[in-house]
């Protein structure tokens, strides 16, 4: 099946955390494609990425980075489709700067900013489902049956507060 | 026309932050609603909105707050919507605060964080029209020429700098 | 014994840092409940547990969570108890995030915060028996022996420095 | 009637801040003292003040001070009353320094800390009044129906909003 | 003359902060352009301005953005020219989110990152010409003389501390 | 011998922070006492000790203490003599609360404050030297003759780069 | 009278700040000298000038400067008198990296730093005083006097706050 | 052959992370001399150091230093070559407090600032040779090769992820 998603990351060391993405998609049946694009290391590419997204069938791209985080952001600024940014974390700044390079852009090119590390990239892939849920009712239903499940387990771990 | 998007906010004070936000949709044609919602003073309310929200016909919910910004998170608790966050810049810590408290959502239930203040605004604007223009497109081909008009103009403020 | 106080913390991944305050609480003899309550996944228990906590009996609700924290604020919108809020440490932010979070409320709604991590959490259990001390001879007694007794350790504690 | 509450601020430039405190006790018709007691410049007045809170009926103590801010926590480590600090906006570093040397006490001694500035001085005020309410049935009445104003007023101002 | 220094800025906003580069370049006698080059309003512009620098006779590139200021990483991207970045002073987080997300690069693609604002587009400047000076005696002298009038005004300077 | 420097530390846990100071005092043949004196746990001894110090011929104080570190200041509310505040590393913030508790003192009341951790708690015991050197030739020249030592180690050390 | 305490500063614009220190310095009747000494316009000058302190007879150094604040620290590695950092509130940053850039010093130079602008300013001048004042009784008691008549000021203010 | 670049280090210790400058210009053929030279420890040596450089035949100046980190500012107070700073990671914060002592500098006195810690100082290498490749054809095409070949490996890293 063609992909609806395209999951991108710097760099290879990024895996760890966007696989998180990808574990999403594939929970809620989304065909998605992973690559590593690198807005520093492969320019041309990454813009022949971005702007052919949309013609390939793309509807949304969900980008992970870390530290001068400008892959969401220049993704961004050739596509208009939804870009999600994952903010990985970096070794010294602990993912606050990944963050502020990501979700601080100019009025003019949005970018979705997700929370940094794992917890981002899970949500990353939620979002998307989010997005293609808005006109597709099983991806919706989906979503809704995975938050019931959620409600369900956090409902019976405070049982095993008790015993502790 | 029925609203495809609601623009909620935390306070009045946060209109001059948010009516950039409607600016932008109305600017792409997409019929929305604008209403104060409170997460603290209004949590009830809050629950009542994010819950009817999808069977009223809303595609995307923008929610905008500051500080301790609980609106955007709990209203995406309550729903499977894509929800956008936009950080209102704090009096006190100049919004670092608002946007934490927007972006470092735990991993299950996502809010698409945009930057501080105005430029976030008017980007929620156009994160709402990329979503809808995913599978309408009329908003798409705005959105492409959205981008081609800013383009030009800033190509053409070149000129200006010459004169100085 | 009913529970004159709720400890409640988003995850049991939080009981390391709360379960410091249940046993401050426990040291004090104040009868207290323990329960798994999320912000965002279990949305409407958490709102019935706020709204029928003074209803049943509770005096004070300690909410533990960490990141985007909306817990405490959140049960503090749904009662007129205090509410004490603890600063999980957070995995990227070091809890930053988690303590801005629940600090910077909005006028209307408070949340006693203390600080991030354990030493918050045992202080949230000894902030709770100063409120019910206020009302309880007893407690506030065990309370005024507590300080003279970790007063008396510090003192004798200068004495294992000179052997260093 | 004998004050239950004490409002103490480090110096007559954080009445600004802290009237707001008063103004909710008043509104709560919750009898105060207001003083001016300085950590740094009457460290012994502070201490004494402290000490006898207590015996003279005090039932709670707010605290207000800015930068380094002491007094907070230095009263609570000679009362076991409960004692609410206020982080008052700092001139370079916009009260986060307040904040930290107020939240992060270390276990055995808790200062119940609120948002920095004006909207943590109303809130200190009401903070002390649901501690009042715990065993005060006339408190706890107010405090609902202030809750309910507020919420009535915001509903309210959804419709200026429209107007806009 | 054909430009040695191009001095490229995301917008017309920014020349308040780049005027004081292009301002030590005429002190210099060093040939530069200057022009607005936005990363993500003119992504394609950009591509194209870095690589053709080069091939133009440019030495040197300065670029100033603001927020997730991606203009400089991305025309280093694109070049193996020197890429002075200065970050623009952002109004809501003064610059942090420009200083981080301009310096932190990964290894492979480096920006001379300056001071945020305008001392920080002056020493851009100069950096310019020193670098210009590795090969330039005249640029080289012309820093020495800089420096050393410098130096006389700040000795002279004393004498009105004298008087105050 | 009399002690000429107080050293005390919050708690037994900052001993290996605060050794450094005593080291350095010994080097420097300066006679010190050490001891425990927590500002929260044992208020009134923190006093009495801050009371008694100039009558009792001590000359400098030095004072260690992590998080909300009141310690040195309330030491110097009490004194007059030079107070010098070593931020210790604290597990959640990496001592920044410790270092803004202590530095950011009101006009009044100085704390010299030093570097966080054990490179501030060495410079504690050189800058107590200092302070005895302005009257004392001996320390004066022990604290000449460290430099000179220090200088030829580094200069000496370059030898070691060349072999890697 | 030869002067014992050296007021130095980067620039005249910091006399504003720095003209604090010297005011406490006059109130306490102690020689000083004021000059404008720069680490990065005038290094040489900056080291003959800590080179030729001890010799001149001063007794205590105080320096201000503002953003990468270099000149305490580097004073400090040309002499083994005390040296005061006075950490100048700078445009962007608020001081934030004035005061890192000075306290952050490594084992073997310190610098006593206070707080940033005016109060640390004010307090640099009583440092230098208390310093003085190990062996100068006269010193000594004025500083026990000034704080005796702030004591009493405060006490005073609570009036005040009365008839608000 | 003559040395073109000098790379200096405040420490030994900082060799872990000076030696990526190191492979870098080794990678690239430049001529290179490296030392250890301690602003604070050997202030005189680093301004001989510097003083003397542009006369010995270096080109560019890299320096790596940590916290309160005034190698590479002082050693541009010195000289009119590039001099490019590399912050150190600090124990304590990060980095942060290296990054800014070493970014913020005052106008008149560049520092080209590179990423905190490893990538920086690969950058660092890079930068120089940039520098050195404006008037050197030879090392600009080995740059120009280096990133082809950059490019190529991450182009191929994308298959890697395929089999994850």
């Amino acid at each position: 099946m063609e992909p609806l998603v395209g999951v991108i990351m710097g760099s290879t060391s990024d895996w760890d955390t966007m696989k998180h993405t990808c574990d999403v998609l594939e929970e809620c049946n989304i065909p998605y494609e992973k690559k590593v694009v690198s807005a520093h290391r492969t320019p041309d590419y990454m813009f022949e990425y971005a702007e052919k997204a949309k013609g390939r069938g793309l509807k949304v791209i969900v980008a992970g980075a870390g530290g001068a985080a400008h892959l969401p952001g220049m993704v961004a600024s050739k596509t208009t489709l939804p870009v999600i940014g994952v903010p990985v974390q970096s070794r010294t700044l602990n993912g606050l700067d990944s963050l502020l390079s990501i979700v601080q852009m100019p009025g003019g090119v949005p970018v979705a900013t997700v929370a940094i590390g794992k917890a981002g990239a899970t949500n990353a892939g939620l979002l998307a489902a989010e997005i293609l849920g808005t006109h597709n009712e099983q991806v919706s239903q989906l979503l809704e049956e995975r938050r019931e499940l959620i409600r369900q387990r956090v409902m019976e771990s405070s049982e095993e507060l008790t015993v502790k």
